[in-house]
C-alpha cells in the first residue's frame, strides 16, 4: 500500500517528522511517500495562505497519483481537503478531519489545546468544517508569546498540560486534541498526566489512511456523479491541468 | 492485536458472516474474536431491545476484555456504545457509528439505504447520535414486504441499486451506507452500478477498530476524569459487577 | 388515577421523599405508587449505570404497569425513557426531560443549578435529549468537596442560591432547574432569594404526569406504529419478557 | 383555581367550543374564564394579525388578571406569549407552544395536520418558536379547496386521516398535533385510525395550563431580572397601561 | 427615492440623531422621511414594549406609505419586522437585522457591545431572528451603573473600547456592531482603536435600505403568495385598517 | 467610487452581461471596473475549480486594488471569499453571499432556482457556507438536458417559472434567487409571473457592494486583528506575492 504524505508547506523539517510517525505506525503495512511543497509558504497560517496552498495540495497530489492509494494533506486547516475528495480516484485524508473524527470515535466530546493563540480561529473553522461542532468543547490555546518552534514542545509542555487538564474538567472534553505540527508525538508523552485520551493528529491522519485504505478495494470512484467533468484550464501545473481535462 | 467482534444479538449466523468479512479486513494484523450474546434477542430491532441489548454487551465486553486492545457492537444501533466508551479502558467502536464517520472521511454527504423501512427510525437516531445529521441525505428503505434474511442481499439488490441511485442522484449523497447485517458485503458487489461510494458497515467498523488500535499505545485510559467512581451493585452478571465495583 | 413513580435507584430514602411531594401535588387526583429497584445501584451516576437502570426501570413497569394510567422514572438521566416510551401503551414520563420542558413552558431561557460538578455531564446529555439545547444556559454546579447528602440541602443552600444569581444574572436565564435528588423540594423555600423562577424536577415531573394522563383517555396507544413486534428472548424478567413477547 | 381562556380573535363560537372541551378537561379542579377579543380580527391568520392581536390578548389578561392563577392563549400562532410570560406574574400557556412540547413529552418526533395549506408557514414558525424543530416531521395539510369552518371537522376526516397516516408511516412522525382551532376535539375521534398517537391543542394547553398552575405555589415572580421596568406609555388600553406602569 | 426612517419611540431626539446620521449616508440619492411614534414608549426596552411597538411601527408605515420606496423600522428588536415585511409592498428593513447581515458581509464572525447589561437578552433574540447565530461571538456589556443617555457615548467611550477589543481578541469576533442608539455615530470614531471592523446599525441600516431600493424595480410585491388575504377589523388605526381590507 | 468587478472565469461574454448589469444600478455613484480572468477556466463548475480560481481572484484583486473601494467575486460559488476578506482592507462581496443576505433582508425565507441540476450542490454549499440553511428552502433546478448557455434564459423560461412557483407555493419560499450566470438579468422579467419576489444574484451583489462602501470610510481595516502577517512565498503572481510579504 502506498500513502502520499502531502505537507503543503515548504518546510522540510516538519515533513520529515510527520514522516517519522506516520512510518512508525504503518510499519511493513504501507509505504509513506513524503511530499513537500516546492512552492508557496514556509507555514500556512491564515485563510488566504490555505486557499492556495489548496491548490499546491492539488498539483502535488496530481503529480504524484500514480500507484497511491490514499493521501494525507499534512496541514491543520486541511487545505484544499474538499477539492481534492471530489477531483481524484483515491480517499483522501485531512490531518484535522481525521483528527476530529478519531476523537469522535473515541468519546463524546473533544477539545483542541495548542500552543499559540494565533491558530484558534483556524482551528474552529477546521472543526466546523466536519459538522461536529456540538461535540466540541471549543479550543484553548498558551498565553502569546514568542515561540521557539523547534522547542515548543518541551518549553510549553507545562502549560500545554494544564489547558489540557481544564478542557477536561472545566468544559468537560473527553477527548484533547493537541493541534499544531510542532506539538506531533508530544500526546503520548504527556497522556498520563492528563485527565482525558490525547490524541496526536498525524497519527490520527497516518490511522485512517490505514483505514480506508483498507476500504478502498471495494470503492469505486470511477462512477462518482460528482466527478467533475473533463475541463480545459490555463496556467495549471501540468499533471493537474491533464488530471482535470481527462487527459489520464 | 485482538478484537473482540461483539454481536449483542444472539443469531449465530450473523456473528459468522461479519467474523468472515471481518477476517478478511484484519489478516494477520489482529485477532477477531466473535462473540455472539446468549440472552437477549435473536435480531435487535426497537429502543426497548436496544436498551437491553446494551447491558448484555456491556457484560459480554466485561467477560472477555482481558487481553483485547479494542472492541466493536456489532450492531446497528449501537446498543451501549456510549456506557461502553465510559466504562472499558480500550476504545469501542460501534458499527453504525463508525459507518457514519468513514462516509463523513470519505465524501461531503451520505445517506443510508436499506431494505426494509421498519428500521429507518432507527437509522435516523444513530445519524443524530453521531452529531453529523447536517452531511446527512437521510434513509431510503426499499417497499415493506416480506423479507427472506437470508436472500435478501440478491432478492432486493436491484431496488437497492435504485434507491442507492436516487439518493446519489436525487438527494446529493456523495457516499451511501448499506445498512442492516443481511446486507453484509454487498457493498463492492453493487458499488460500480451506483453514483457513489458505497461502504458496508462492518468493514467500516472493522477498518476503525485498526485505526484506533493503532493509536492506543498512546492513550491513558487510566486518568480519565469521566471514568465512573467504583460502585457496589445488586443482580449484574459477574464479570460486569466486578468492574464496576472496581475489584479488577 | 393511578401513578408509578418508578425510581430505578435502590436507595429507598429517595423514593419516600419524592413520593412526599409526589403526593402532596396530586392530592385526591390520583394514586402514587413508589417503587424502589431492587437490583442495580443505590445511586445511578453514569452511562453505564444509567444503562443497567433503563433495563431495571422497563422490569419496573412491565411488573406494575396493571391498573396504573403513567409512569414517572424518578431518576435525573431518564433512564429507559425512550425505550419505555415505545413499549408501553402509557405514557412515560422523566424527570429531566419534563423538568426540562416545564421550564420552557414557563420562560425563554434555562439553566440547572446543582449541588456537584460530578453530575455536569450528564445533565448536559439530558438537556441535549430533549432538543432544547438552544434555549439552555447550561449547568452551573458547586465546587467538588465532600458531601452528605442527608444534609446537603442545608449545607449548600446559600452557594446554590449563588449559582442560580449568577445564572439568571450571568447567563440570562428564566427559569432555574434545581437538579440532583437530594435537593428535592428546596425550590420554593429559595425562590424570593432568585432572580429567576426556580423549579424542583420531582414537582415538574409530577405535574407533567397529572397533564398526560389527562390527555390519556383520548389517545390510542394500540395502533401505534412504532410499537415493537412482539419477540422471543431469552434471561429477561417474567413481565418484561411476557410484554415483550406479546403474551398479554 | 382560575384559568384565563383567552381568545384574541373575536369569533365567540370558537371560544365557547374552547370553553367546552377545557372545562371538561378542569373539571371541578379550575374555574374556566372564557374570553373573546372585543377588538382586532375575527379570525387571526397572518404575521401582521399576529402582530396585533398580541397586544389585544395582553390587553386582555391586564384587564382579567385580578384572581388568575394561569392564562391560555387560546390560538394557533401564540400572539404575544413571549411578551406576556415577561410581563404577567403568572404563568402564560400557548396553545401552539402547549401542543409542541406535550407532544415532546409523549413520543420523540412529531407532525402537525391541518385541514388547509394556508396555515402552514404559521405552524412552521410556531415549532421554530419552540426550539423543537430538530423532533419535527413537518406539517402536512389537506389540498386547499373551500372550507366551511362550521363543518369541515366531517367533511375532511377522511383526508385528515390519510394526511395523519402518511405523516406516522412516510415522515415517522411519532404524534401527531391535529392544527387548527375548526378541528378542536377531533383528535380522540380519529384515534384508533391513526398509527400514532394524536393530540388535540386545546385538550393539551389546558392539561399544561393545570401541570404549571400546580408549581405556581413555589414559583416567586416577583424577583425575577427579567420583569420589565416600569414604563409610561401613551394610548394603551387603561389596565394594560396601568400594569406597564407599575400602578399596581 | 423616499426612505421612511420609522422610529417606533417617541424620543423626537432619537429620531434626530438617526436622521443626521441616515441623510449624510443618503445624501442626494434618497429622501429621509423621519417619523417619530406618537403614541406608545418613550423608549422600548422589554419585549412587551416591542410586541406593542410592533403594531405602532405597521401603524406609522400604513399612514406613510403613500410614494415611499422602502421603510427602516429604526429601533434595536426590530418590532414589527416580520409583520411589516409580509404586510406592505415595498422592503422594509430592520436596525438590528441590518447590522447583522451587514457584518456578516464584512467578515466570518460578529459580536455586539453595548453599554448596558440591561439590553443583553433583547440583542441575542435580535440575533437570534435572524438564523445567524452560528457566526456570533456574543454580546458583551459595560457593567451595569447609572447612565446619562445624552453623554454615554463620551462616559462609556474607553470601557466600550475595552469590551470592543475583549470580543476581538478573546472572542474572535472579526465584526463589533456597536449596539444602542444612544452610540449611534461612534464607530468610525473608535475604529482606530479596536482590531476588528466596526459598525454603527443606524448607518447599516440607511446603506441596506439603499441596496434592496436599488433591487426594488425588479421586485413584484403584487403576486407573493404570502400576501395576508384582505380581512375586516375592528379598532386598529385607519390607514392600517383600510390596508389590512384591502381598501387601497 | 470604484468597484471591482472580478469574474475569476475566463469567459468574456459573461463578465459584459454582468458589467451592463451592475453598471445600470451604480449609475453615476461608482465606477465598475470589469476584470475577466486571463487563466483558469472558461467557467468555474466544481469545487475544484473553485479552489483554483479562488487563488485567480485573490490575484485579481490585488493587481487592481489600488483606488478600488469594494470588490464583487462574480461567480456563484465565491471562490476566494474568506481568503480574499482577511487580506484585502477592503469589504469584499460574493455574488452567492450577496444574493443570500438580500433576500434574508427581503424575506423570511429563500430558496434557490436554476436551469441546471448540474450545480445543486455547489448552491447548497453556498447557502451553508453563509450560515442561514435555517432559512433556506433549498435548490430547485430544471430537468438535466442539453443547454445552450446563451439562449437558456429563453429556452428555460417557462419551466424556471414553474419551479420558482413550486418554490413558493409548495416549499414557502418567500424570496427566490435566481441561480447562474446565464440567467443575470431575467429576474425582472419574471417576476410579475411568480408569487414571490425573485432576486438576480449579480443585481444584489452590486447593490450590496455600493452599501458597504457606503460604510467604508468609517471601517479601520488597518488595525484588524485577523489580517494575517506578512509571509514570503514562493511562485505566486507578482502583486499578491508583493501584498502577502507586506511590501505595500
Amino acid at each position: 500500500m502506498r500513502i502520499l504524505l502531502v505537507n503543503p508547506n515548504m518546510t522540510q523539517g516538519m515533513t520529515d517528522r510527520m514522516f517519522t510517525i506516520a512510518s512508525a505506525i504503518a510499519g511493513d503495512r504501507a509505504e509513506i511517500v513524503p511530499l513537500t511543497a516546492t512552492r508557496g509558504f514556509p507555514y500556512i497560517a491564515s485563510r488566504t495562505e490555505a486557499q492556495i496552498a489548496g491548490e499546491i495540495a492539488l498539483e502535488m497530489i496530481a503529480e504524484h497519483r500514480e500507484g497511491a492509494d490514499v493521501a494525507i494533506i499534512a496541514a491543520f486547516g486541511d487545505p484544499g481537503l474538499a477539492a481534492a475528495r471530489e477531483l481524484f480516484d483515491m480517499p483522501i485524508i485531512g490531518m484535522a478531519d481525521a483528527a476530529v473524527h478519531t476523537a469522535a470515535l473515541l468519546g463524546g466530546s473533544f477539545a483542541v489545546v495548542t500552543f499559540t493563540p494565533f491558530m484558534n480561529r483556524w482551528y474552529e473553522d477546521c472543526i466546523k468544517a466536519t459538522g461536529l461542532s456540538s461535540r466540541s468543547r471549543g479550543v484553548r490555546s498558551a498565553a502569546e508569546k514568542p515561540i521557539d518552534v523547534a522547542s515548543v514542545r518541551d518549553d510549553a509542555r507545562e502549560e500545554l498540560i494544564a489547558l489540557a487538564r481544564d478542557a477536561a474538567l472545566k468544559d468537560g472534553a473527553e477527548v484533547i486534541i493537541l493541534g499544531g505540527a510542532p506539538l506531533a508525538g508530544l500526546a503520548p508523552e504527556i497522556a498520563a498526566d492528563v485527565p482525558a485520551l490525547v490524541i496526536d493528529p498525524i497519527s490520527a491522519a497516518t490511522c485512517q489512511a490505514l483505514a480506508v485504505a483498507g476500504l478502498a478495494p471495494g470503492l469505486d470512484y470511477s462512477t462518482r456523479a460528482t466527478r467533475p467533468a473533463p475541463k480545459s484550464s490555463v496556467g495549471l501545473a501540468g499533471p493537474l491541468r491533464a488530471l482535470i481535462a481527462g487527459d489520464v
